[in-house]
């Protein structure tokens, strides 16, 4: 009881307890992730096949399964401590409100304007993208948190932006676009008329209001065909995984200054990059037979990649004009039912985190979106933050380990990742708060008929 | 240089650093604030006079004028720490960028669900009602910031809530309503039908869009009638300055912990309750003589209690059903022009400032909105944060006093309030970002106008 009253509502690290390296897990795996391979020759990609579309040095470290830390540069430091260290939270109200004897933590991510842990690896791709004298970046965006993060790291590093941003959310989510455009990005609803496939795809369907595998291939198309522009993403690959694990280096050092050792991790999964970061230090113990966690990853039941998809080769996109990644996939042209967590309406998953859940390191659940958006209000409720609805998918999950808790009488550390805020969410809110959310599941139909459309590797 | 680089870019208080009592300005202050009066009759409310409307406690704090702390029970220390401390951010992008050898913090107290200060206040208000035994709150919201905050506390302690919200900003502000009601709190617009004052203000004016005169005679009438209800109100009010000086107290041991000693602090001001907040401490110490520093209150041009109003008794609101209040005044029948930084849109100002104000303690400046938005611009590229736009009225001038600086060479301390972040202001940034936003400034002949009209006391 007098250890425990030590342990304050927040833990924050000092400045000089920040990470100064992000670790790379792959270093680590004994099965290393697959390669991305060329669609057409299904040849692993190397350095310079991927030049025209990546900046090099995030090409190095896409590549590089060995180095197990890389130093963070001071540029991007300085840039972490205007939001980082971000808060560990120990849920003292969750508890009492829920009346269970575990102990919950929460790494809260979404303390920065962008709102979300997107912005630890934007700034880190642009400020590689500045460092090779690059003039700018293009990316697409959906819910809209990949490409405010990147906004904010341009407008630091004094680069040009141009996001294409799915032409529905563009006109559903103004303020989104108008964070953006704030932050001085140049934001195009896709498909536009300013590229070829733009063009292409206005002309075959016309009306139509888009897809983000449409926005891929047009910015994709900018970064290719425009001088000094190089085309950056921001899940799914492992590069983004390395600079996320920022998060997971933070927790650690926060749960080891008070002499926590977590159970079980829980993190929710969209292409992966935050579940990814959280989970990295731990799972390196794990990896190196240290230490044992549960790591439970989190996905919406309308898009269930890890529990319902398959292990292969597949496009990162829909409009296939991306290399080829071996991972969990729903297959490339699974269009998830509407679901408002956009962050985690992504048919695949990380390469690294596919490998480690092959290999038994992890387990995965879904959830359906009523039930998360209780658990969120539950969560808005006792512990003040309003959370992101994609974030929710986790607060759910450890409710519910919190609650068999109680049931058993155990006293099990909880740890999970808050990855955002909801404040561009309420139209979900409304939702849910008027009645009228429901769920959708996906038919094992649905889910073989995309699955068949796998390229033949 | 060596002593320069040991301050951290945020300067976190420790739990056990944080403040355990509020201070109460009024009990240095020579000239007291002058006593709300009866409408009627000009004398002065006692607590009698107050009780069917406020708190019991409350009431105590508002007539309190001596008593210099007053103790923050434990359950409201308990929810400042989901929150608090809040972060003082050296502002190194910033000067950076504008090449000033100033030295700039910010206190920013956006750090919460609500978005802004005004939670320091509600969670104190909230438990009070709650230690009383009644069974709710009722109150008015305009911009949605008090609304927002004080339905996160009632959330928290199990307190029913009725905001009034103004016809217009429930219908141009959804999301707003709906965190509110995510947290719980029912939400009606005004006028509405279910008070005597909102059905014969809807008679009497078909298709009205309410005001918050209106929302709050409503709100003041639900409480008064109801069995175990009270009205309670954002700012203005000595009882909310006295919670707000939490603000200040955290500031001044953040800066005390390196040796920092401003040389000019800068709050914005509608009703008081940020500056009053901020400037607590730092003004006692002024008030008794033992430091000297500049003070500055920003207000919006377009609605200039300050620097152009008159020091005289006035109705807090424009339905003018409440008491009267000495203070800087433009009228309680003014009507701002269009200016979105809602929260300083009032025609008055607490009558504590104002006292402090008349007595030459503080100096104020007027900013127009244009360039508050292009300070809130500079500010959210430079150190990350999108600021609400009341907040970017400080902003606006800590960056004049850091260009005055760089003009002159002066190493000044700057120190401002960011009172919250601009989530739900995408609006106005919009006709910002298109050029479409101007300037409203009231002329000479509105004012003689709506101070005419003063109450004779």
């Amino acid at each position: 009881m007098s250890e425990e009253k030590k342990i304050p509502y927040k833990i924050y690290l000092n400045e000089n307890e920040m990470p100064t390296k992000w670790y790379n897990v792959r270093s680590d795996m004994k099965n290393k992730p697959a390669p991305l391979i060329n669609p057409g020759t299904h040849e692993p990609m190397g350095f310079d096949d991927l030049r025209p579309v990546f900046c090099d040095e995030l090409i190095k470290q896409e590549l590089d399964n060995d180095t197990p830390y890389f130093d963070i540069p001071q540029k991007i430091l300085d840039f972490y401590k205007m939001y980082r260290p971000s808060p560990l939270v120990r849920a003292y109200c969750l508890e009492e409100a829920l009346g269970t004897p575990a102990k919950i933590y929460y790494k809260f991510e979404g303390n920065n304007t962008s709102g979300s842990h997107k912005l630890n690896s934007a700034i880190a791709q642009a400020f590689y993208a500045k460092e090779q004298g690059l003039r700018g970046l293009t990316t697409e965006t959906g819910a809209g948190q990949w490409g405010t993060a990147l906004s904010m790291a341009c407008a630091y590093l004094g680069l040009d932006l141009k996001v294409f941003m799915v032409k529905v959310s563009y006109e559903q989510k103004p303020f989104r676009r108008e964070v953006m455009r704030t932050y001085g990005a140049s934001v195009t609803p896709s498909p536009s008329m300013e590229t070829q496939i733009g063009k292409k795809i206005n002309a075959e369907h016309p009306g139509t209001t888009g897809s983000l595998g449409c926005a891929i291939s047009e910015a994709v198309e900018v970064a290719t065909t425009n001088e000094g522009y190089r085309y950056v993403l921001g899940s799914v690959l492992n590069q983004v995984l390395l600079h996320q694990s920022i998060i997971g280096l933070e927790t650690k050092a926060a749960l080891d200054k008070y002499g926590i050792v977590p159970d079980v991790i829980i993190g929710c999964a969209g292409g992966g990059s935050n579940l990814g970061g959280l989970i990295a230090p731990f799972m390196g113990e794990k990896l190196r037979g240290e230490k044992d966690y549960r790591i439970v990853a989190v996905e919406p039941a309308s898009c269930p990649s890890f529990t319902r998809g398959v292990y292969a080769y597949d496009f990162c996109d829909t409009g296939m004009v991306c290399p080829l990644a071996k991972m969990y996939t729903l297959g490339s042209s699974f269009i998830p039912s509407a679901n408002h967590a956009g962050g985690l309406r992504y048919h695949g998953m990380s390469p690294i985190l596919s490998q480690l859940y092959a290999d038994g390191y992890m387990e995965a659940v879904s959830a359906e979106q009523t039930a998360v958006f209780e658990a969120a209000t539950k969560f808005a409720r006792t512990e003040g933050i309003l959370p992101a609805p994609e974030s929710s998918h986790a607060i759910k999950a450890a409710i519910d380990e919190a609650l068999a808790c109680k049931e058993s009488g155990e006293e099990k550390t909880i740890v999970f990742g808050l990855t955002g805020t909801g404040y561009f969410d309420l139209v979900a809110y409304q939702k849910f708060n008027d009645g009228e959310m429901s769920d959708f599941i996906p038919t094992d139909e649905d889910i073989r008929k995309s699955v068949s459309l796998l390229p033949k590797v």
